[in-house]
């Protein structure tokens, strides 16, 4: 609400986040307070750049409160008193139940609070992880409600654009229905599939490939934090949950059925179920946005086989630059125990067969 | 057993597999027969040089059952009946179910029979899509029994190996266990998880990232032939399902508490088993096996800025090759809606500040 050339910015919590959005403000010419309950967090992200530890005299027309989902209401309550002129907004993961108890306890503060929700983050967390860059080019969503004041939203506009992100604005509600559908429940199957590698027999892994590494690659995450957001969205991911599960049984029972049958040629008709589920995992990969935001393009894949060693990326790439064709997804599949690997270039359809000339004549070999 | 160098393959079944086998071994020096029920798709191996229309003189010493596995037994007791010298194998993804039916169809033909799972494929199907070198350096599972004379099972790794496949031996019981883990659960989960997507709001799947499509790639899957094959070992896919929809079970009960529960800064003790599993998830994710077969290693990751336009690949590559360090992954993280990405370079820590201060020096933007 004060001239944003000049205003200070209080950010609360200084660990990945906060410290990251206080790298951001601060390289954009923003006076940056620092706080944490661990004053060697605070410490840290201080002497990375990230701002300075609050002072008495720090007057904040913008707080932010980067602290995990359940801590958010109170510490956004304690804010918006300490700071009465101020805007208010929040970094979480998850904006319904934190904005419900925050109107519990703060029922009349409520105009200067708009959530948001940065939606990047890396496996690593701390101010040490903390990146200026970190949210460039990342959506950001923010969850204003009816009773702020226009110039309130803005503030939080601002931040998010300070920050390098598209800000995208959504309901509170919306917003939690979405991520429990695209995040929150992905990463739990992720890990509850991971899960199951623990126990197994090193042989059975070992037979395992790329698919098995992409399906569980969101099983690496912070526990602590993860379980923290599914808890704080836990209506939005049991919704979206027992619609998994519902289907996961009628697989189990179809399975079960086509177990006790005699094994022939035909499958059994109550095996369809199982049909369908792979058909509408074929459409549904279909509506995935692509990366410009709108439909799902079809490219071409030209799987090329380079020697596993320095300088042979470099060659491949440096004869693709000449066919001035844009590669829109690269994937290096490995093969096993043996020293070379198949790159496959995603290219428009339209380029594709110059690349693949191109590519041929300057000696590359072309799989298929 | 015959002299390999001129000896006769009859591979049944000219689809993507069975074409691309013969592909291989015609390249190899074998006179390859083919058939499939359906006369065009062997006219169409064929003529891609796949081998020749089995003709009425053909003395196979070698018969390949490429056909999906409900109809493997069927089809491999017809050909067993057929060459009663010839040794037969398939290239069925599942075996136990296929074998102990064929030992009831042929009881006394079993001898002559090694089961083998060729572990490749492709999204698409049919003759047009066979590759002369979909093996090469994949895995090759066989299965041999006691009852299979030494020759016989030389033949089966002959065939793997002229294929370019690296030959793992188990037992069916094994095999079936190990993929119903590593590929057959991860299918239905990725199937299922995307199947959701369809019914979404477009909203909703437009906050999307990386992550949803990591976990959700396995279902681009061909529906058919994953009905049959996940029919086809339905005990084994049923066992880890069960783990699977048990802990899910047991998450979605922590779910329900915790939405009763207050919501407080501490989350509910009995919201345990949750942080158990995201825990074990990290477990499962160190036990999947790098690419040399090993355990796996941990990379320093290099996250490079790029403007989305041809040539800036082959720049920055190229860059990358006079640092004469090996690349061991390479990810494109496009943004929403910009004409920039970040490329994501996975390398050997050691080699990893080298190579990031050659990229800076070169005018590289590196994040973080």
């Amino acid at each position: 609400m004060s001239d944003r050339e000049d205003r200070q910015v209080l950010v609360v919590g200084t660990g990945l986040i906060g410290t990251s959005i206080g790298l951001a403000l601060s390289a954009a010419g923003s006076q940056v307070w620092l706080s944490d309950r661990d004053p060697k967090a605070c410490k840290v992200a201080s002497e990375r750049g990230a701002g300075d530890p609050l002072a008495g005299d720090a007057k904040p027309s913008l707080v932010v409160i980067a602290v995990p989902p359940r801590s958010v209401p109170v510490v956004a309550a304690e804010y918006l008193t300490l700071f009465p002129e101020a805007t208010v907004t929040d970094a979480a993961s998850v904006k319904t139940m934190p904005l419900t108890r925050l109107a519990e306890i703060a029922p009349n503060q409520l105009d200067r609070f708009v959530g948001g929700h940065p939606m990047a983050g890396r496996e690593v967390a701390g101010p040490q992880a903390g990146r200026s860059d970190l949210f460039e080019d990342r959506l950001w969503v923010i969850t204003p409600s009816e009773s702020n004041e226009p110039a309130t939203v803005d503030d939080v506009r601002w931040l998010a654009r300070t920050c390098g992100s598209l800000v995208v604005e959504l309901t509170p509600v919306e917003h939690d229905r979405a991520v429990a559908l695209t995040s929150h429940v992905p990463q739990l199957l992720a890990s509850v599939l991971a899960a199951q590698l623990t126990d197994a027999d090193s042989g059975d892994v070992a037979v395992s490939g790329q698919g098995l590494r992409d399906v569980t690659r969101l099983a690496d995450s912070v526990p602590e934090l993860w379980a923290e957001i599914l808890a704080s969205n836990a209506p939005d991911v049991l919704a979206v949950l027992r619609r998994v599960t519902a289907e996961l049984q009628q697989v189990a029972e179809s399975l079960e059925r086509v177990a006790q049958a005699d094994y022939n040629r035909e499958l059994p008709a109550d095996f369809a179920p199982v049909r369908e589920v792979l058909e509408r995992g074929n459409q549904g990969r279909n509506a995935l946005p692509d990366k410009h935001g709108g439909a799902a393009h079809d490219y071409d894949v030209i799987p090329v086989v380079v020697d596993d060693k320095p300088g042979e990326l470099a060659r491949l790439f440096a004869a693709a630059g000449e066919a001035d064709v844009n590669l829109e997804d690269v994937r290096i599949e490995h093969t096993v125990g043996r020293l070379r690997a198949i790159i496959e270039l995603d290219v428009d359809p339209t380029a594709s067969p110059r690349l693949r000339k191109l590519l041929q004549e300057s000696g590359w070999q072309i799989r298929g």
